[in-house]
Formats: structure tokens, sequence, C-alpha cells
């Protein structure tokens, strides 16, 4: 399309065009796209969430933690290639987006999180390292990992005030209740999943989602809506309160699940639709072990149930064609 | 002898009864052996301990973990010789015991087993290609994760209600009761741990297990009988508390120590038994700091103690021979 | 030095004294050298520290632990070079030195002591053939994970009793003071964090613990001074609170860091330098955060959190040399 060839004139000549682009297709790689304009689509979407909840600091850091992870990349690592598709960048995205959703907006929460930037890449590049022996991504986890170091410093940690985070608790059962709410609204549970891939809980901001999706390519948005449609049916089956739910929490790992899987296993068939089914599912379960594992340390699993399963489905199975497996 | 040659013959010529064999040799690959005969005594061990808890639930779950798990391998991998072993089927056997044992018996209850069979087959295969690297099995740790998720899952979701769990707790002192009672039945503890490894605590399926491991091997069955044996001595002397020490707690994982170590180091000398030895005490520690780790999330060990413990003596010491070594 | 040319005399001619040698290499290589007379001033800080706290049996514990360390490596490892270097000791040697700092001396303390130097032996080999892959040094994960695994099992076990663990709680926020308590004695808080390495809070200690690296690398007691200047500076600029921060208790990992990367990283340049300053700030941030995640269980971080760091840290970058990384 001509749009696209302009564009890449104009990055061509222009290293200011070049680094935006860099940026740009960061936060489209949070679910596994490489184009500038998902990634546009990706930070409105994460603006109107952010005002939506009365947080903007939340967009500010989002961009803010991309910029940061590209340049740090781009003083650490020699990969241009992979630095240039935003590879780098998607990480710090994401801990930009949550460490102003979870912290007070002082001016040092600024400085965490232009640290945490820094972290992120350091993560990647170590954990891609480790990884390497099981070629395997290393998906979000240098996200969940650095985040998580920070929020856990939050508690002895005077000057890092959190706000939204669950207070420590045990684990506690759920019963269902006698009379359950009726029907769900089960497409809008799914419009705040994938909205709560950007720790948010907002309808607009999950069409925006899945537009920029679509713009990159319509079947990755075809399985993220196939997914966070299972994903609410799953955990509706299985008992879950009705709230989360409702909030998406049960579903924005699925459909990154269902994203990578499907982005791995490019020829569809029925052994890999299969596969993936069972990886939506099994996601959800995992979420919910998660919830009781963290509870006690009063931290949010974030985006880990999709790493832990993804990992698990990626190394058993690379090709999901047993003939071939040895 | 005629009995093993006539089965043979059997299987060879009928399907059917070559699955029945895959699925008892899959029950005695719990402990290590690839004897179809020793997985009819396990399998009638567990029926034993299920009938005596109140829980016939248990035997079918055995069963039907073992039999999905084999299928889902069928489906999934292309290794025939280890599939024919049995070594895709034990996770699943011990799923399919644990989940009945935990979890309250509602018809959903063998969706979730069905399920979970399924995912053991998937860790077990991820797990074979990441441990791959360091030439070590991947022992029972497929059932313990797959069954961990899924009992941190049944606190928020209300389909899956728990009936066994410890309610999740600060770790707390035991402290020496003045008053010692007296001499614990030292042999009943051992049986009672031998049951264990099958999750129920039960004298008389202690001696099938030990009866399924000596028609398979008496030099298993003695290795065990010792482990359990020293494992009772060393909760004792370490001043564990009588009740969970008579109920065989710090015994099962103690006597798959001895097995997988005792199976792996082939021609014993002083210098092995030594090494296992120090393998079999230094599992009941592990019990120990377990039973203080998973405490506040209100779920059991499990075999876990017995997979770190031999994943680190066999890493650090495939041969036990010190001149040999690099 | 002709002194030095005595000792290595003697050492050649002398079983005896070749095995001194050994001991107190291996307490030097708890801070990365490797000089018997470094070793010699370690052991009398822990004594001066172990007299401060009144719990003498710490210094008996840290050479009992040196020594069964060394002989159980030498029954079960087949490495000269770095058995005499001291690397098979300075896991035992922290082992010997946590152990009787939290448990109450009684004889059984001792053959305890004994037991984990023989593990953290086992330990040491086994991970040493798992981060091979990587390329990483085991640094003190070997004492953290035996120390742990005790300390967790001295819950349940009546004959161990500790001391001086703290209570299991659920993680609370640490809130600053309206009125912040003047100047922290800075120089007295790191010091207190040199000898926190050796797990207590002695000033004079910490001295001895400064001239013990002096004796060996000037420029390695310059780096720890730094180190542990910037990680008190960090810890207040993040609002930790005051008492463990003049405790030194957000020191010693940093000060770990900075001497495990400087290790590594021989030629300094600004890139070096720039690389050991972030990893020293991470520490802190880490060290916050593991005091979170083990409240909940009852015990102390230990040297984790610098482990962790290191580790992440050499993976992703074994030269700090952007260019030639691949």
């Amino acid at each position: 399309m001509d749009k696209i060839l302009l564009w890449d004139a104009l990055r061509a000549r222009h290293r200011s065009v070049a680094f935006v682009d860099m940026v740009l297709r960061g936060c489209s790689q949070v679910m596994f796209q490489n184009n500038p304009l998902t990634g546009l689509l990706f930070f409105i979407a994460i603006a109107v969430g952010a005002y939506g909840e009365g947080l903007p600091q939340v967009v500010i850091g989002s961009l803010l933690g991309t910029v940061v992870a590209t340049l740090s990349a781009a003083w650490l690592v020699n990969e241009r290639e992979t630095l240039r598709a935003g590879l780098y960048g998607y990480n710090g995205c994401l801990v930009g987006t949550a460490l102003p959703t979870f912290l007070q907006a002082t001016p040092f929460l600024w400085v965490v999180v232009i640290f945490s930037g820094v972290i992120s890449v350091i993560v990647t590049v170590g954990l891609k390292k480790l990884l390497r022996t099981w070629d395997v991504s290393v998906l979000t986890a240098p996200f969940v990992l650095t985040t998580w170091i920070v929020l856990l410093a939050s508690y002895p940690f005077g000057q890092l005030h959190h706000i939204g985070l669950p207070a420590p608790a045990m684990p506690s059962n759920y019963e269902l209740a006698d009379s359950y709410p009726g029907m769900l609204p089960i497409i809008t549970s799914a419009l705040h999943g994938a909205s709560q891939v950007f720790l948010s809980s907002n309808a607009p901001e999950g069409l925006l989602v899945m537009l920029g999706l679509a713009v990159s390519s319509l079947r990755a948005m075809l399985l993220a809506l196939m997914a966070a449609l299972l994903a609410v049916a799953a955990a509706l089956l299985i008992g879950a309160a009705p709230q989360p739910v409702s909030s998406g929490l049960y579903v924005f790992s699925a459909v990154l699940t269902a994203l990578a899987l499907g982005s791995v296993y490019k020829p569809s068939g029925w052994h890999v639709l299969g596969y993936i089914f069972i990886g939506v599912i099994f996601t959800v379960l995992v979420q919910g072990a998660f919830n009781t594992l963290l509870v006690p340390l009063g931290i949010p699993p974030l985006t880990m149930p999709f790493v832990v399963t993804c990992w698990l489905f990626l190394i058993a199975n690379p090709n999901v064609i047993p003939t071939t497996q040895s």
C-alpha cells in the first residue's frame, strides 16, 4: 500500500521517524505483531483505558517504558534487526504501563519506571540466553519478573507507595452463590479481557486492541476473539467468581496464549486448533492457581499464567505434528 | 516362565491385551518397575486403600488417569518403546489417584481428571526436553506440578470443591511433648509410608505395594523396606510430630528416593549405599522444609521432596564413582 | 614475599599445612578471594562478631562447616585444583556460620552442621553441572539453598530449635515516619553491611573483613567499600526503614554483587562501572522483594538477592562490551 511505502521511505531518511517506528513496533509486539499502526492503535487504547480509570500517568508510563527499553537495548545489545522489530521494547512498554497502574504517581515513580525499563532489557537478554537451550522465546516473562520485583519491594520501601494492590491474605475458598447472577455479558467480559492485556478493564479499549490486531492480521484478531470467548466460558463453567470474570481477569492470559501458539504453529489444522484449545483452557486453570499462589504476597499474577503455559506447550511440542516428533 | 510367555503371546495377538498391558506397566512405573503383574498388584493395593478410607472413587480415578495419559501419549508422542513400557502412564495414574483423594466426587471431577491426564502427558514431554540437557528423568514431577495447579485452582473455582486439603495457615513450631508417646509402631509406620506413595495410610495396602515390588525385583523391595525404616528413624530422631510419622508422611518420598537412586546406580558398593543413605535422610529433611513452604498455600508436598532430592543427587553424581568424575 | 614462599614450602611438605591452607582459602572464597591470609582474617572477623553477639558457637560452626565441606569434596569430587583453591569450602563455611546463628546450640546442632556441610558440597556439584550450560558460577547459591532447607525444616522438627528467625507474618507496608531520624551513620552502616556477609552486625568485624579483602586485592576492597556506601544511599533514597539499613541488611548482598561482577569484568572502563552501578542498586531492590517474599515463611533472604542479580547480569552480558555481543 502507498501509505506503507511512504512510511518506509520516511523512516529510511529520518532517524527520528525510524525511532518512532521502533517504539510503535515495540508496543505492537505486546501481542506478537510487528506493525507500527498496530502499536499506534494500542497506545490509543492504553490512553482510552487510562483516562477511563482516572490514571492518565499510565499512558505516559507506557510511552516512557517503551522508549527507555528501546534506548537501553541500543546501548546493551548488538542486534539491529531484533531491535528494529520492537522485540526489546514490548516488555518495557508493559512495565511502564503496570507500575503507574499499581504505584502512586510521585516524582520518584518516574525514576523507578526508567530504572525498571533498563532492567527489563537486561532480564530480556539474560532470559533469551537461558532459553536458547530449548529454543523458546522470552514472551512477557521479563515484564512479569521486573514488575513483581518492584511491587514486592514496594512493601518494605516507603518511597514506593502502592495504591492498586490486593492486601496480602490467606487463600480462601470461593463458594458458588445459590442465586447465580443471571447471564453475564459474555461479549463485554471478552472485551474487558482484551483491555486487561494493558491492565485495565474497559470495553472501548478492548475494541481498539482488537482493531489494532485486525490491521496487522485478521487471523490474529479472530484467534484472540475466539480465545477470549472460550476463556470466559471456561471460567464460568469451572465456577469462577462473577466479578473477576466480567473484569476480564481470566481472559487476557488466555488471549495471549492463543496468539503466541497461533503465531508459532502457522499452518492451522485440527491438530493445531485442538492443541491451542487445550492451551487456552489450561491457561484459565493456571490463572486460578497463580491467584492462590500470590494472594499471601499481595501481588497480581500479571501475564505469568500465559508465559508458563506457552513455555510448556511450545517446549513439549514445537510442531504439533506427532509423526515427525522424535 | 510359562505365564509370562503366554501373556506376551496374548498381547502380541490382541490390541486390547496390549493396551491393558501398557496401562498395568504404567501403574508399575510409579515405583520404577516395568512389570504388568506389579501394576496389577498396585491397582489392587490402591483399591484396598480406597475402600479403607471410604473413597472408592480413588480407584476409578487411578485407572482413568492411567488410561487417559496412555491414550494422550499415543496421540501426542511418537515413541513406541517408551509408551509400551508405561513411561507416559505413571504420572497420569498418580494424578488420577490424587485428585479424587482431595476433591469432592462431583460429575465435574471426572472432566477434571481426564483433562489433567492429558496435561500430565504434555508436562511429561515438556519436562523431558527441558531435562535432556542434564540427562535426568522427569520422575514424578509431572504428577506433582499438574496436581498442584488443580489443587491451587480449587480455591478460587467453585466447581472444584476440595475436601482433604489442610487449611492455609502460617508456619508454626512443633514443640516436642514432655511425655513422648512410648515407642511408635515402626513397622506399621513404614508400611503406611509405602501406601502413602498412593496417598493413603493403610498397612495392608503397604504390604501389597511391597509384594508388587517383590514380584518385579527382590532388590527393589529390600531397598524400599530399608529406606522406609530409615526414614521413620530419621524423622523420630529429628523430632517430628508422632502423628504424621505414624501416617507414613515422612516415608513415601524417602522410599522413592532409594528406589530411584538404586535403579540408576546398579552395581551397589559401599560408595553407592552411603550415597543412597545420605539421600534418604536428606529427603526427610526436605519433606519438613516443603511442609513449611506449602502450609500458607494449603496444598500438600506430594512427592516433590523426592523429585528435588533425586534431581540434585543424580545431576551431582551420575556414577557415584569419584575416580572417573570430571 | 618471603612469608608467602615460606608458607608455600611448608604446605608442599606437610599435608596438615596443605589442609589448613585449603580451609583458609575456603573461607576467603566467601568474598571471591583465593588467599589464606584473607581467610585467616575472615575467621578472626567471624570470631569478633560471634563474641560480640554472645554466640561463640558461630565461630566453631564456621570452622567445622569449612572442614567438613572440604573433606566431603575430597571424597566426592576429583578436581584437585578447584579443591585447593577453596572453591568447595566457602559454601560450607557460610552454612556453618548461619546454622549456629539461627538455631539453638544443642549437641544435635553439630550433627546438623556436619550433615549440611556434606549436602552443601552435593548442591555445589549439582548446581555446577546445571549452570555449566550458561557458563556461570554457583556463587553462594549452595549455601542459601542448604540453609533455607534446614531453617524451613526447623518449624516441623522439634529437635531443631530456631532462636533468631523472624516469626512468619503477612507482608506489611513500611510507612515513612514524619520525622526521619536525622542522618544515619552511613560509614557504620556500610561496615555493618560488610560484617553481615558473615551474618552479624558489628563494625570492628566489618573493618576486619575490609582488611582481609585489602591484603588480597586493594581493588576488591575499594569496590566493596564503594558498593557498601552506594547500597546504604540507595536504601535510604528508596525509603527503607532506618533499623535494617543501619544493621547493614541492605548492604551485604550489594557488596558481593560488586565483588563478583568486578572479578569477572577485569578491565574496568566506564561501561563496566556503569553496569556494576546498576547491579548494586538492583540488588538493593531485589533484597526488598525477597523480604516480602519470605516474610510469610519466617526465613531470611540470606545472600539470594546477590545470587539472583549476578546470575542475571552475568548471563545477560558476559563481557559488558556491546560491540562483540552476538
